[in-house]
């Protein structure tokens, strides 16, 4: 192992030009016109994969450019395997005018280095391959190795959600490693134990058939904003809690274990306040502000279209409204139960003037892993000596849908961590990466492995 | 009387071909580019009237090119004076694939012309017109007129506002004609003696300082959108009555005469139910639709912005919810004191978690003349007999805020009617002008001139 590390150490330089190679690249997946880029970026990791030594890699043609890469280094049909997952597509980059230097011109200023996908997700993808690379270099690589990483996180993750179930046995292996994630904050590592699901819906009311002159219709004909803001005002209670009929009746608490490590985290619900520069915090009765965000189900209002809402004014009276609704689902909701119970609230509510239609547009199962997994342990070992701090087990609030397709279609447990930070812009203009954290991740990824290989012994 | 309206009927070829001409200019007032365009509208208006022998016009400069239009002619300082009042601009076009032939290529099918402002205004404007010319050509204006046409009805009116309260003298008459209305249905003429005043608001919330992940937050920081539907909500109850303390304190209802008239007109509840599409109304209780549009102040929320509305689902918790609402107000409701009721309603309302802002954008206040009126007699007289079917006395439930300043600022009584009929496709694609209504239009315009000098005698 030691070997391994010293190997990647001594080649930071090296490393450091080839990822500005991969970051120059425009993989914008929710962008259709940067689809060859996305194939240029599936290549070049290709290309690299099979420059450092792994026998068998494999570009996976896609319907929409973006191929899902899949590699794998066999070293002995004894040796545990590890499925690793990252993502090579970036999100989009707008307003373009808020970076200090071009997102796809990687700058290093200081110990940071600014380009979008820096952090999310090239890095951690990038910093993975370089400890298989000093791995494989050094004879060090106490593991089968198995590389799946996508070009469609960011715009939906079709490719990945159809691929998987369909290769069961090609991606047969002992635990997943998800490299997606990161620090709780600056200076404490984390390994992720626990996402929210998702359900994300829209509800449409239509009134008149067609938007008619407020001052000529209205008080006889049906506002269908009326009914809505009626009808989604019946979602919450005064205490901030859903009043779907059942929504909470499937909800797992977490252990006082878990809440006693939350409470001990860093950071409290003022500093929340402050981060967000809101007014107050919407919390649920005797709640934290982690306890809301990591195991409590939400339901979100994310905007309401139809009628006119542009500037000055005119005088509409609308022929449908139409919201966006998402549900965060924690164990063990279903979000199948979840939509009946919406869509069986929302007709009832509605009055015979209007017509509603309640439709599902996404969902994706809550996932939490014990802390105690041998896997997971494994993680918080190298990563609390990798960077030298104990690693915390934390939630995210966020869904990542595939992390419940390993765990439910492979039957894996899943390790979800990285080396992310909390300030690394993710989404947002000036997209960075800590350069230290991304080289201590080489090491955390080579300790792992070994850690891993030990538990399986 | 006679030989005027012979005149105009006389020359109904040569008028359309004049009509077309003007309808060719494509004098959008709400979109900047056709600036130029209002602009030759309006000297196409001036050279007109000069030409059929107004001795006085003028074009009255504008900052935001639309142009006032003033011209009078007087006949002698015994005579009473008429106002006359409509406008030459036009709405916008869009969708214009759905225009059978283009809306400023005027097209016959028929007895409709088909143009944009075919009916409003240019086809009233112009009746008016070629009715002065025959009572000059002729010999038979019995009354000095004076004609204020502007440009700008279409998009704020600013212009018109500014200038009439600087202009009191200038404009000083006996009545004012507002020619800017209609028929109550097919073969129903009326005079409108009621309109409906507006108060347009708008209403911010904020949460956040920026948008945010709704999985990372969720649940902990206060999405707007939340409590704008609560806050929306409150304001109407079951019996879709208005909310808001003092609402109906000062509203007058119609007299039982008033309301007697109202229910002998053709038309039921059921009628307009199919008329729009929809599933059903929204009645306040006890009351008919006539009822609810023409005399019953509403609340209508057009539209909620910020946020995400589109197509498909972004994981949004939204910075900022804008509700655009807007009050149609009935006498005697001041637009100043259910602003005030308005604002502090909403501002109570409002949890500290929040920021909030109710702005006021436009007003304009309700108006009502009595049918005693002897001007408005006059019209009813005129229309009744130019179009041989009885004229009603109806309202509008829509604003027309000049008709208030002609009242409150000249103090006049104002006569607001025309020949629009309700299918005349206004503010939509294929706006046509039955061009019959139009012919007899003149006639009634003759008829209502002679008639009102009838009355001053």
């Amino acid at each position: 192992m030691q070997k391994a590390i010293a190997y990647a150490r001594e080649r930071r330089v090296t490393y450091l030009d080839q990822f500005r190679d991969w970051l120059r690249i425009p993989s914008i997946s929710a962008l259709p016109e940067h689809g060859a880029d996305c194939v240029r970026a599936a290549q070049w990791l290709a290309g690299h994969l099979r420059e450092i030594g792994l026998p068998r890699v494999e570009v996976i043609p896609s319907q929409r450019n973006h191929p899902l890469v899949y590699a794998e280094h066999a070293r002995d049909a004894n040796a545990p395997t590890v499925l690793f997952y990252g993502h090579y597509d970036v999100q989009p980059v707008d307003p373009l005018e808020l970076w200090t230097t071009p997102p796809f011109e990687p700058a290093q200023r200081g110990d940071r280095l600014y380009a979008r996908g820096a952090s999310d997700d090239k890095g951690q993808v990038f910093a993975a391959v370089k400890a298989i690379e000093a791995m494989i270099a050094t004879h060090e690589l106490p593991v089968n190795v198995k590389l799946l990483v996508e070009g469609q996180e960011e715009s939906g993750g079709e490719e990945i959600h159809a691929y998987v179930p369909r290769h069961r046995k090609k991606l047969a292996a002992d635990c997943a490693l998800v490299l997606d994630s990161g620090f709780f904050a600056a200076g404490v590592p984390a390994i992720t134990v626990g996402l929210r699901g998702i359900l994300y819906t829209e509800i449409e009311i239509q009134g008149p058939k067609s938007d008619l002159h407020s001052g000529v219709y209205g008080g006889a004909v049906p506002n269908p904003f009326h009914e809505m803001v009626r009808v989604l005002a019946l979602l919450h209670d005064k205490s901030n809690r859903v009043r779907l009929p059942g929504f909470y009746r499937a909800v797992r608490e977490p252990s006082e274990e878990e809440l006693r490590m939350w409470r001990a985290l860093p950071g409290s619900d003022a500093d929340l306040r402050a981060e967000v520069g809101a007014e107050g915090l919407t919390l649920e009765d005797g709640r934290t502000s982690l306890e809301c965000r990591w195991s409590r189900p939400t339901l979100e209002i994310h905007g309401v279209g139809g009628g006119f809402s542009g500037a000055g004014g005119k005088t509409v009276l609308p022929a449908k409204a139409l919201a966006k609704v998402s549900m965060r689902l924690v164990p063990d909701q279903k979000p199948e139960a979840i939509f009946k119970s919406l869509d069986r609230f929302v007709r009832r509510q509605v009055r015979p003037a209007y017509r509603v239609d309640v439709r599902k547009l996404s969902t994706g199962r809550p996932w939490v892993v014990s802390s105690e997994e041998p896997a997971v342990r494994a993680a918080a070992q190298a990563w609390t000596v990798a960077y030298g701090a104990e690693a915390k087990f934390i939630r995210v609030g966020g869904s990542v849908p595939i992390v419940d397709v390993f765990k439910n279609t492979l039957r894996l447990p899943v390790i979800v961590t990285g080396f992310g930070m909390p300030d690394d812009n993710l989404h947002a203009p000036n997209e960075k990466v800590e350069l230290p954290a991304m080289w201590d991740g080489v090491d955390a990824v080579i300790r792992f492995f070994h850690e891993f290989a030990r538990t399986r012994r």
